[in-house]
């Protein structure tokens, strides 16, 4: 008998074949570059919820003409505090841009607000993140997203699974990278299971009459829940507050879905803040501090069945090297949906899959 | 047959006997008001883990010399970000000098950070929060805390229940206020449990041993859980990395437990983001956006066996207005303790009883 396999692609050539699609989809060739690395980035750091399965949905939204991929960026700059209207550029392009003046402004001013609206799905805030870390640079950064949690004691989706991350560089260690959704689980984790056709656990969602479900799909009519409780609903609503209410983007109910509404831009907000460790004390003896704070914790005694101590990102940054060299295996569904916009376009998958002989053990 | 009875005290004259222990242990007029206030503010606002419930160890730690009282705070300003060293100063008056650092640096520059060391346990961050609030300012709180919480795979106390907190104005809703323990629930209400003799839900703590426990003794013996377990446990080094290891104060094990060592000061550390609401957009607009979202969410259908939906620090406001109009009730325990101390400088508690003339319905 035979069943169908799941394949591996390499990640450096499944980056330029997306970056292809972008591009053929009209993007000037930076943007192109900047949204694939942006979403192969999160394959290969394991979050499959966010890398090329959103290829599809970004290229439809294109094609539709909901996203302007030409428009003019509006920056306003008063010292240390921006506000950058994304025009409705693509998101990754629009996040990067928002990043760059957050570094740019940190550096000078040792702090940064940027506050974004007009922007769109940027995919994972680590993405942008990791840049910040290449320029020794701490920073938080938010983003709403359009309503799938209802709030403490109601029953449909009214906010958004708003991520919140931070990252701050160490030595030795991996750096610190907290980027989460401020959701039991991601939303793009239910979106997989339902792409792998798996079952959920019971916690994670209710569904349309807002009752617990397993099923995947019957949770994407319905309502992912909040983190903690209380807690997680209060976190989102503080992200929707500064990257929405204050930003001028949408918020609540005007984050638009990317998937379900065909009409209007998405008007999605960030906030990023930017923090100059340097300002505060040397970089070395930071990181040094980072070092001993992380081997700390690492030699803490373990729970039964726990053979390591995690720092937030370290499975990340191992799954990334694994995914380098072993390539980035990707869902039946997701291969066949690359491939349609491949041959829509003439842009060849099959040169991405990564050989028996290129992978390494 | 006669029970012993809580009593109900007057929350202003509960202030005023506050103080004035204080004042006789030592401290400053204007410092022993504000460490009175910070007090007697979280019990109005019902959060009685962190009200005056810590009278006692404060004072303990005063006559003990473990908290300096004297000496000169030291501030170091580099445009919007600063480096304040509260020079082992009693936590809530490191507190609000940040606050009041943060206040002015937000109003001129837009933006602030104020990264605190040498401080001491501060109280709930939401009575800061109030003061930055009264001038239509938004900010974000964080302080690091001793030893409470195992590491997700850990066992026992590494990380503390490090609070997270953030407030934004609103128009004609009550200000928008969150501030929680990165913790299932923060170790005071344990505590509080454990002055009252009553047991916890089984999901709150571990025992020493790292067993489930309903205990409230014995959980404070063990150690109190993260929120969601890897998010509360990354929130919680979050924190610590900009509370602790980017200011120089303590951090991991390093921030002493004010209850247990009795030989070093704590050297807590604390981190104040100011935003400077009117450089994105005029306050009026925003505060209409924040009465918008507001209205929206409380009008959402609501779970069975909900009556209302509640905006982060709504509950709070309510107590508040009701415990000004009828008095904060205290524990036998807690009462006893202050009594103690009265007794000890000749302050008289009784005095701050509320009579029943006075009470509100």
């Amino acid at each position: 008998m035979c069943f169908p396999v799941t394949r591996r692609f390499h990640w450096e050539r499944l980056e330029q074949f997306t970056e292809k699609l972008f591009e053929k989809a009209g993007l000037p060739k930076q943007d192109a570059k900047t949204v694939a690395e942006s979403l192969v980035e999160a394959n290969l750091r394991g979050i499959d919820s966010h890398g090329v399965v959103r290829t599809g949905i970004y290229m439809q939204r294109i094609e539709a003409g909901m996203i302007s991929i030409h428009e003019e960026m509006e920056v306003n700059e008063d010292g240390p505090v921006i506000l950058l209207d994304g025009k409705n550029h693509i998101g990754a392009v629009v996040g990067d841009k928002a990043l760059q003046l957050a570094m740019d402004t940190t550096k000078k001013h040792g702090v940064s607000l940027v506050g974004v609206k007009g922007s769109n799905h940027f995919g994972t805030c680590a993405y942008f993140l990791q840049k910040a870390l290449k320029e020794d640079l701490a920073m938080i950064i938010l983003s709403n997203a359009s309503q799938t949690m209802p709030p403490t004691g109601g029953i449909r989706p009214f906010i958004g699974t708003n991520p919140f991350s931070f990252a701050a560089p160490a030595g030795k260690h991996n750096d610190f990278i907290l980027d989460m959704a401020t959701s039991v689980v991601a939303r793009g984790k239910i979106i997989n299971a339902a792409q792998k056709g798996e079952k959920i656990p019971l916690t994670w969602a209710v569904d349309k009459f807002g009752n617990d479900t397993t099923d995947a799909e019957e949770a994407l009519q319905g309502a992912v829940l909040p983190m903690a409780g209380p807690k997680g609903y209060a976190l989102s609503m503080f992200i929707d507050i500064l990257c929405g209410v204050l930003t001028g983007a949408g918020f609540g109910q005007y984050v638009n879905n990317m998937y379900e509404n065909w009409k209007d831009p998405q008007n999605v907000g960030h906030f990023y803040i930017g923090i100059n460790i340097s300002k505060f004390m040397p970089m070395e003896q930071f990181k040094e501090r980072m070092d001993q704070y992380f081997d700390e914790i690492k030699a803490e005694p373990k729970a039964p069945g726990t053979s390591e101590i995690y720092i937030p990102g370290e499975l990340e940054f191992r799954c990334k090297e694994e995914r380098r060299k072993k390539g980035i295996e990707l869902p039946l569904k997701v291969e066949e949906e690359l491939r349609n916009w491949g041959d829509h376009f003439g842009v060849d998958l099959d040169r991405a899959l990564i050989s028996i002989e290129e992978v390494v053990e």
